[in-house]
């Protein structure tokens, strides 16, 4: 059928086009079905129909296909259905559990980068592995697809390190310790971070407080090779894009499904080349891991995927269910790391977890011999070694080398919350914490955040403030305020009411 | 937040708006979250971002929203974020594999219906009902939401008479014979029906050859007081629409979950006020139904929920691996059911299916005394108040009632599939049997579709024409013919090649 193009002006992440009933019918499609437009080449699409949006006799056409056939609008192309997408049938098959094989992985992978699966489909496939699964090898073809859909890093020098964390606890902005603890031994660590999607700040988030965050996988590359390490936005590279695109589904239904998650993680450190890769498994209340044995099977499985990768994998399960240090928020964790770099001065249990997941580093890439790791951590850390790293790794990423904890901006309205009686705090509730530092600002206002004045067991008096809201703008704070008073996102009780027999966790 | 209206004059199915990636951020907001705009009155919008689509301080509006406001553009609205929708909770509990109340049922029908979820949510809805389904209490609740989400009609005298078939059986056009035959037996039966998706014609797409079949529930009320019967398009009506809604991802998918096919057939029946309701159930290769076991499940099923609604329905297990009568295609099958009507001339399998179904709903409704139905169509076929009726019911939707099958213009470019051996028919396909008519132009072009000149087990001889196919365009006639004669949709051979002990079905 030929039919004039009417281009609309608007990106909707998908390569869509709009037939007029009437064409749709005589066409024999439907929407969701693909047809084939000719223009010079030949590309695919996905239909949707209007009564009235496009006239019968035009097509309408949305950004993507409009820029992708180079065509003027008013110009007449040639329009075919086409089969059913292959990826459909895949997605069907999923739904049905059957396990699929290598190439039928490479294609759905190969057509989320392309945006050529649209919202239903995608969205099918999330739940299907949300509620399925897949396979050791399927999801180590998963990976490796997501790995050959992006760009890689090919190091001339080895070995590369990496390290993860599994999201879920706030204030964990212990890359910002871990990445020059380790360069600053003579370790490569090119770290590509995220930005907050749901949290309070990423490590990107954070690291933009002190310098420029976006940079192309050449790039990482180079400043990697000069300094030892980066601590950047993956985003901005082209490092397994499949992720980001993926997250249009999983984020509005609240999942990330178990195999998607492990094929994620791992794609980002095989497209660096990561040969030791060590990954920190936050368990506990309000975590992405209920409990240790959920923990511990996380932990095998991503040993298994490094395995069959040809990446060496260490896990730690680490506590999660209060937050790491006494801060949350971009520029307040940024403060609170770089206090710790310029005088050991902060939290034990943020310099205990930093080392310690640094030591593992350490030894992995034969910098330290076995369990000597977190001790020449530690000394990497007071001797000056990681403070001076960290400047090189600011100062190549654009920022100031001599910027130091007093010159980071906070926001400047803030409020207490206090204790309502005497007692112990006996519970952290970390989703609330993030949602009143999200609702003071961050992570888009650097300035905004918490600073926690008790941590979990410390006895406090009615009136002690337990936390303060930080802001940089008054609205935000009154709102972030009157939700932390509403929802008390921190218990006070006797400790003797709450205390029953049972397991504590021993680690941490 | 304060944002400038810019609209979007396009429909995309969802309440969406689209905000700069910045004021995004400064929402804290997410592709896929809520936000609430207040204008005169507050309404809810899924959330999309965009770089350059829209400047900071301006909210993309589509045309679903933008009529909801009854703002003008450059009209400055306020906007907040708002809480994760319900319905997404839900779908997330059905992805959880627990089960739903009935409030939360409703709120996600009622949500289908307004069009308030996303693309990404109804397909995670369907996809997780595909691979879970629903428990009985769940169906039912589903059904009613169906039900009390769209218009009812309620009748005066009873008992309301009712028909249904399930799909996938081409040529099933025994509504044509079996509403007049019921009507002219002084029962009411208002018949609504779909139009062909997948298929080369619906009831509704044949009814539209004779007259119009597009009316109000009210309209379907009144006729049917006055000529006892109709058949009309049921997506013209308002009854039970989150349906057609569904579509929009059970198409794309390829499934059809059980739990929403109970509902959606049972929720129509349901909104007219039917009291007896017969179904059939189209059993054996090719159908929508495997095998005999399934249908006695479904017509369980059926019968069950029929119960809990208050309705009666029995359910009539047929034979469905070759087409019904010999022709497929709107006017070609309209030409066959009036053939009938006028002196009973046609293939038997028509008839006697036509009947038998006619037969059952005459005595659910007291017109014949038990094991006398069947007689008592054929009868009301053979003095001919079946036509007679057919004609009031087509005069009463507008049609010329003085119509007879001579009249039907039929497509005027026809070609022939002949056997390529000597044999007998022992395999239809029906599936590629409709994709033919449907290549031939069915059901758009109602002239378009496909006689069977050689049924199940027939003898033919090499060079016999099997199947004319119809279409109205030439070139469309070249591509069903070429499709027909390449992937062979009846399949022609020596009858002992293939001859298997095993079990015949015993129906039909």
């Amino acid at each position: 059928m030929q039919l004039k193009l009417q281009h609309f002006d608007i990106k909707i992440g998908q390569h869509k086009v709009l037939f007029n009933i009437e064409d749709a019918k005589e066409l024999g499609i439907n929407p969701g079905d693909r047809v084939r437009i000719r223009d010079h080449e030949s590309i695919s699409a996905i239909v949707d129909t209007t009564m009235d949006m496009v006239k019968a006799g035009t097509l309408g056409v949305f950004t993507e296909v409009y820029e992708h056939l180079e065509a003027g609008a008013d110009k007449t192309v040639e329009v075919f259905p086409a089969l059913r997408s292959k990826s459909g049938k895949i997605i069907k098959k999923m739904m049905d559990k059957e396990h699929l094989n290598r190439e039928e992985i490479n294609l759905l992978v190969k057509d989320v980068v392309d945006e050529n699966l649209s919202d239903i489909e995608l969205s099918a496939f999330m739940t299907a592995s949300y509620i399925y699964g897949m396979s050791d090898d399927e999801i180590e073809w998963l990976t490796r697809a997501m790995i050959d859909t992006g760009e890689r890093i090919e190091f001339d020098t080895h070995p590369i390190m990496d390290k993860h964390s599994i999201g879920g606890v706030p204030g964990n902005k212990i890359s910002l310790l871990v990445v020059p603890i380790v360069a600053a031994n003579g370790l490569l660590i090119p770290k590509t971070s995220s930005r907050a999607i749901t949290g309070a700040g990423g490590t990107a988030d954070l690291m933009e407080v002190l310098c420029n965050v976006e940079f192309s996988a050449q790039e990482v590359k180079e400043m990697t090779e000069k300094v030892g390490g980066v601590l950047v936005w993956g985003g901005a590279t082209n490092i397994a894009p499949a992720d980001d695109k993926l997250i249009r589904a999983e984020y509005p239904l609240s999942i990330d499904p178990y195999c998607q998650m492990l094929a994620s993680i791992m794609a980002k450190k095989g497209a660096i080349g990561a040969d030791n890769v060590v990954i920190d498994i936050p368990t506990g209340a309000g975590t992405k891991v209920a409990n240790i044995q959920e923990g511990q099977k996380l932990a095998r499985d991503l040993v298994n995927l490094g395995h069959r990768l040809g990446m060496n994998v260490e896990c730690a399960l680490t506590y999660g269910s209060s937050p790491i240090g006494r801060t949350v928020g971009p520029a307040l964790e940024v403060r609170e790391a770089l206090k710790v770099l310029e005088n050991l001065e902060g939290p034990n249990s943020l310099i205990e977890k930093s080392t310690a997941l640094a030591g593992i580093l350490l030894e992995m890439g034969g910098a330290a011999p076995r369990d000597h790791g977190k001790e020449l951590a530690m000394e990497t850390l007071k001797n000056g070694k990681a403070l001076a790293k960290m400047r090189e790794i600011i100062e190549i990423q654009g920022g100031d080398p001599n910027v130091s904890s007093d010159d980071i901006q906070v926001g400047e309205y803030t409020g207490d919350i206090c204790a309502s009686a005497d007692g112990y705090v006996i519970e952290f509730d970390n989703k609330w914490l993030i949602e009143v530092a999200r609702l003071a600002g961050a992570p888009n206002d650097k300035g905004a955040g918490i600073t926690l004045h008790k941590k979990m067991g410390e006895a406090v008096k009615k009136g002690d403030p337990i936390l303060t809201v930080y802001a940089e703008k008054e609205f935000k704070l009154d709102i972030a305020i009157t939700t932390a008073q509403r929802t008390n996102p921190i218990v006070v009780e006797g400790m003797l009411l709450r205390r029953v027999p049972g397991t504590i966790y021993g680690f941490q």
